[in-house]
């Protein structure tokens, strides 16, 4: 399995502190097609503004990501910051500027350290090929416990192709984009009308299905590279070639989202919410996001304290459509609830064994219709208020 | 300074535990005037929906409440329950069924243990009397640390009356109402059709203006009697005497809504947010909102932590209008940052200093118009995490 036609690199810039990678370099051969998702916030960061602006004409052909500093509420000088960092790189790798997108995570409101971006940028062209992927990975975690990284391989028409990935972000993350940024790049051929809607319904489905504490970030970036360097023919729209590498795609974008949700900030538990019989599909989701962020069902889910009523309270606050009367609840398979009131009997102590186990899914019927949606959070631990009590310092 | 016509009494019913009061008595000498406003959530308690029932009839005179038990997703059989603790109180007292207020808070789930309450209704309505308004505010704690209770005195064309209320509620608080109950009582007389209007905007300024955990309760409520016992004349809508109680009853409230802040769940912080500039009222409350629930706005509160980005991060994706290049925020007087960037100089120094506070002001100007919003929040601590996590245990 390897990814034909990238190259990486990462190197010391000491943007935080040092010790350790905390600049990095997509590199493709060729200018790839692209497609990018960022942050719904609207207080965007200015290297997603900067990039947003670029993704619109479809192209990509290197990505520099800094962690440690965010480059988010840095007014006129940020998006001077993003921009010298881009031309720098540019002119570094030989390519046109346009071509290069820009991402930063890390601490919001501090300026770039633009000097040591400078020394460093020379180094990071220079070394690349020289790092892996899961080295990549390792240089854009900020709070991250583990690098994140995917691979699939696939075939269109006899020549087989991977979809590679790397994500980070470990608390602040929410559907439409948290402080999380993930890279996917395939050596297949996508075509540029194909590659929008495709990658847009995968983040949909993976990076906006999880949630570890509601907070939606200012520098979000998803972004997809194909460069075709596999040699496969232009995957086109309709097609069954378009139909399996969307599956790989979803694939590794969700692997993605449930690692980010494993590794969240203090995370002792990995928990599939799943609403069904809602009255419709946004419905669903609304109810699972309710429950998934609520800091009650959390801490219980913590204390492995079967304490479903808090999960019903938080599908009846959620704002979906819901008739108390009608909901069921289940701990993996375990019958908590049914038509609104406890099931009794053994339910209490077996439901407490569910929530022993590190993975669970909480299911909630709410009876009324076809409705569905799974959303992936984790418990809410005293890790969790240790680590953003003391991000900063 | 005291309450005319109403008389109280604790028992303990050992509803959840042995050793604490936690049934309670509120009964008016004569039939009052009163208003409620009861939980947004869908899933309501059973004594919710007695209550709100017999609220529209604009006159009660007794409300019995117990701790310990919410007697919510009790199903039928929790209506059946609440029907005859009111039944059984009622008949006790010598007055119609209509005229009682039930109340429930604790554990949801579980259904009322009828046994110990009703030999324990007997004694309640014979201890009439004999509690004082404090006793009622200890026995309707449940992770509560200290009672609330909060008296104003006033003068309606020479005659002196009292507002009185109590309030309990320390975590799941959030605006709508969350597992808060107050009731308030006032021997002015007050007249029906200015009641609930007043009784609402006052809620409105302070119980929905506070959030702790972004939790709403399927059992708030809060209640507002009037049984002119201090032989106030009537006040009617649009008088000097409605604008001065109107004045004392925001006060009451506000009072009662700020202490249930201070005893948060683990809260170690007392914290204002004040939005101004926005758009609207409204969009300023949304905003407000956001930052005040804000997991990592509230950890940072706890850790002492100037970290004003995610504050900006919050106000961007509270759904509020928003220019990122026009906010500005202050901590109490230190001006934090200005046109979206960071203040710089001793900003970060002194803005931390305020932070050590036990209590601070945090405000967030958008600059776009004359909306503003106020609410109350406290910090999200370890504290927090080991209470809801071990509630029911």
């Amino acid at each position: 399995m390897s990814l034909k036609g990238y190259t990486f690199s990462v190197v010391e810039a000491a943007i935080k502190k040092p010790g350790r990678k905390d600049l990095a370099l997509i590199f493709s051969e060729t200018p790839a097609t692209a497609a990018a998702v960022f942050t719904t916030n609207a207080v965007k960061a200015a290297p997603v503004l900067l990039s947003a602006g670029r993704i619109a004409g479809g192209k990509a052909q290197a990505l520099v990501v800094n962690s440690g500093n965010a480059n988010a509420c840095t007014g006129a000088q940020g998006m001077l910051d993003a921009r010298e960092t881009s031309r720098l790189l540019a002119a570094g790798l030989g390519i046109a500027e346009e071509l290069v997108q820009v991402s930063s995570t890390g601490v919001i409101g501090v300026p770039l350290p633009m000097e040591r971006l400078r020394n460093a940028l020379p180094g990071l062209v220079a070394g690349c090929g020289s790092a892996t992927i899961d080295d990549l990975a390792a240089a854009i975690m900020t709070t991250d416990t583990f690098p994140k990284a995917v691979q699939r391989t696939g075939c269109a028409a006899g020549v087989s192709y991977t979809v590679a990935g790397v994500a980070k972000g470990a608390g602040m993350i929410m559907p439409n984009m948290a402080t999380m940024l993930s890279f996917v790049m395939t050596d297949a051929a996508l075509a540029p009308e194909l590659i929008d809607t495709l990658f847009r319904g995968a983040v949909d489905r993976s990076f906006n299905a999880i949630t570890i504490d509601g907070d939606t970030s200012t520098n979000d970036t998803c972004l997809l590279m194909a460069n075709g360097a596999a040699g496969t023919a232009v995957i086109t729209a309709g097609s069954p070639e378009a139909e399996e590498f969307a599956r790989l795609l979803d694939e590794v974008l969700l692997e993605l989202a449930k690692l980010i949700v494993r590794d969240g900030e203090g995370a002792t538990k990995f928990v599939e919410i799943r609403i069904s019989g809602a009255a419709s599909d946004a419905d669903a989701k609304q109810a699972a996001m309710a429950v998934a962020n609520s800091s009650l069902v959390k801490t219980a889910f913590f204390g492995q304290d079967a304490n479903w009523g808090r999960i019903f309270a938080a599908v009846g606050y959620s704002g979906a459509k819901v008739d108390p009367d009608l909901l069921a609840l289940w701990f993996d398979d375990v019958c908590m609830a049914r038509a609104g009131v406890f099931s009794g009997g053994d339910a209490e102590a077996q439901g407490t064994e569910v929530l022993r186990k590190k993975e669970f899914r909480v299911q909630v019927d709410l009876g009324l219709g076809q409705g569905s949606a799974t959303v992936y959070t984790s418990d809410l631990s005293h890790e969790y208020v240790s680590i953003n009590a003391d991000y900063r310092t």
